[in-house]
């Protein structure tokens, strides 16, 4: 463990674990952890309270009230994703996907692990689905019930537009389904300009809680659209809300711990000043680690317009003693945990952006990469110069 | 909150949640709480080591070493259970269940919505399924592949002979699936002896960790027959043990927390003398409960020899006060959460015995138990004093 500094508060912290620049579980304030520290029933009536103000809170972050609802899964953002994917779509349905990255890829893998007819318009990992395409997709096959997206891909960390694919999708009258795992509580969505009907994140992602389950926002009506046609038990999403809104308890077992870190987590966002005011401090992390990393020598994957604050892709820097795992041990053992890549194509690692951290702890990490280079011998930022 | 001593330190809690008599989510130790007091990366090789400690301290603990191993599944208890069905019955597969309680039921109620086909043998809440009868159900259909039980059917509470059931399955060459969520860690299980090939539990049940996920122990040679089943990717059994085993990594986002704490409550389990040193903790609750609550005049719905030691189901009493809710209430703002009834014939509330409590906290109970009826002018041990 390190000495860190917290970066909302400026409190030293007396111990803190590595720096998570990764795509989640992210690195989360003491105040989020303590939380956890308590054991309560989970069909007593404080319990049940937390969860009922955590729902209210999650439709509010998007502009949601009155229309739209929320749905807490146990499980990963995968679960949640799948819990959406199998309950909505009717025995009729059909999915439509737009992929430029794994995440894409998991929606069509789902869908056909459950036997709904599905057709993708897929992209290469650097461009963004094109909405015209979108558009004759949906003219040429009217079979097309629902059409799904994710909003920011973390394989690359690119933004697709959803707002602009939605205008589509209502025009076509489809279920529209936005995979905003790692765009949630960062980037601002209005669910009802953006014509969403159901929109899953996670406990571990910008709300900076602890990982433990998912959340989809759903608008009510097509909520109720969609009663019966769950292909699971425990990842009914009708089911799922149907329980929660009868006696505000969950069907089974709710993960308590994380449910009380993640309240408290919801706190510290609207301290903060919101999604805008931590969209704005992502941004600068984001900013920094970007110009200071292509002074080094690295190359971002995607290019500025298409790059979110969310999470960058780096090339693997073209030196022969550049290797992968010791540059992240190295790394590592210094207090920085970075990401490996997931792209198809290109050698590249991953820096998150998003959770606890700030300038310092960015600078921090910078010199880290900075030393590390030095230590292996990798000299890029000369090799730059020289083209 | 309250003041509480620990039942297994003697320390003072300086603060202390409402104790929980419930099946769980249970009372957990302080220390097993400031275990999540972490932020680790889920790739990190720190965690990896943590999750591989934990997946042989669980074969070991089922005496299973060399031909079982342990897979966590993300989720409530149910997750795991429907991971172990969806996943293992092969597409020509039949299942039959043996039911004495609601999640008898529930293990029927999956197999449906996934379209497995499914009989059962269903018995009344208070009568354990018969060996004789599984043997000629066994007998008259040869489509029965799959059988599944549940050990303490924790509607009632009662303990079904698993051991007794597993001769006739085996004679059958049938496959063995063992919900074991309410017993596991504080029955000695054989899964040997037992010839279980599939056993399910969580992490918020006797290990007395937190909630958010299961786990199933599975002979190594039934798993390896079961690839390719899974009818979901989330709850893929097969795949999630392979993810496990090729890189130490889940496929999708684990419970960090909750797995730091269970690593710690597996250390204090053994610390407290395994499962049979628990096992007795837990019995002499129960045996405290039992007799009090006798004397007071409350009946048990179980006749004793039927009765394990893990919860209780207790007749509500038969006097014009008595209110459940009410009494419930009293409870809990005394500090002590007991929990209501599931039974489909009689009112009944129960009384767990699991968890980090022990006698001192059952007397606490017990004592607010007869404070209550008091309060309440509910006289019911004069009642069968006149009988």
């Amino acid at each position: 463990m390190f000495l860190g500094l917290d970066v909302l508060s400026g409190q030293l912290s007396s111990w803190r674990d590595k720096a998570l620049f990764t795509p989640g579980p992210l690195t989360t304030s003491r105040t989020v952890k303590q939380a956890m520290l308590r054991d309560l029933g989970s069909r007593d009536s404080e319990f049940i309270n937390i969860v009922k103000d955590i729902r209210e809170r999650l439709v509010a972050l998007g502009d949601g009230v009155e229309e739209y609802t929320s749905i807490l899964m146990q499980g990963s953002g995968t679960f949640g994703i799948e819990a959406a994917i199998s309950s909505v779509l009717p025995p009729q349905g059909k999915l439509l996907v737009l992929v430029n990255g794994a995440y894409g890829k998991r929606l069509l893998k789902i869908a056909k692990i459950h036997n709904i007819p599905v057709s993708d318009l897929t992209y290469a990992e650097n461009t963004k689905p094109s909405a015209a395409d979108l558009e004759q997709a949906l003219e040429s096959d009217p079979a097309i019930t629902h059409v799904a997206v994710i909003h920011c891909e973390t394989t690359t960390g690119i933004i697709n537009p959803i707002e602009e694919y939605s205008v589509v999708v209502k025009k076509h009258n489809c279920v529209y389904i936005v995979d905003a795992m790692s765009s949630f509580g960062a980037y601002p969505i209005d669910l009802k300009t953006c014509g969403i009907d159901f929109l899953i994140s996670s406990s571990n992602k910008n709300i900076e809680g602890v990982p433990g389950f998912s959340f989809v926002l759903a608008r009510k009506e097509a909520l109720n659209a969609a009663k019966g046609f769950a292909r699971t038990l425990s990842l009914d999403l009708f089911a799922q809300w149907e329980g929660l809104e009868s006696d505000g308890q969950f069907r089974f077992t709710p993960p308590i711990h994380s449910i009380l870190a993640f309240r408290q987590a919801l706190i510290e966002l609207e301290q903060e000043g919101g999604v805008t005011a931590r969209g704005a401090r992502y941004k600068k992390n984001y900013e920094m680690t970007l110009s200071a990393m292509q002074k080094m020598g690295f190359k971002a994957y995607l290019q500025p317009k298409d790059q979110g604050y969310i999470i960058t892709s780096f090339y693997y820097p073209d030196h022969p003693n550049f290797n992968f795992p010791q540059f992240y041990e190295r790394l590592s053992g210094k207090g920085h945990v970075i990401y490996p890549g997931k792209l198809t194509h290109a050698d590249c690692f991953r820096i998150g952006h998003i959770g606890r951290i700030g300038l310092a702890d960015v600078k921090a990490l910078l010199s880290a990469i900075a030393k590390t280079l030095a230590d292996m011998n990798v000299h890029i930022s000369e090799k730059i110069e020289e083209q």
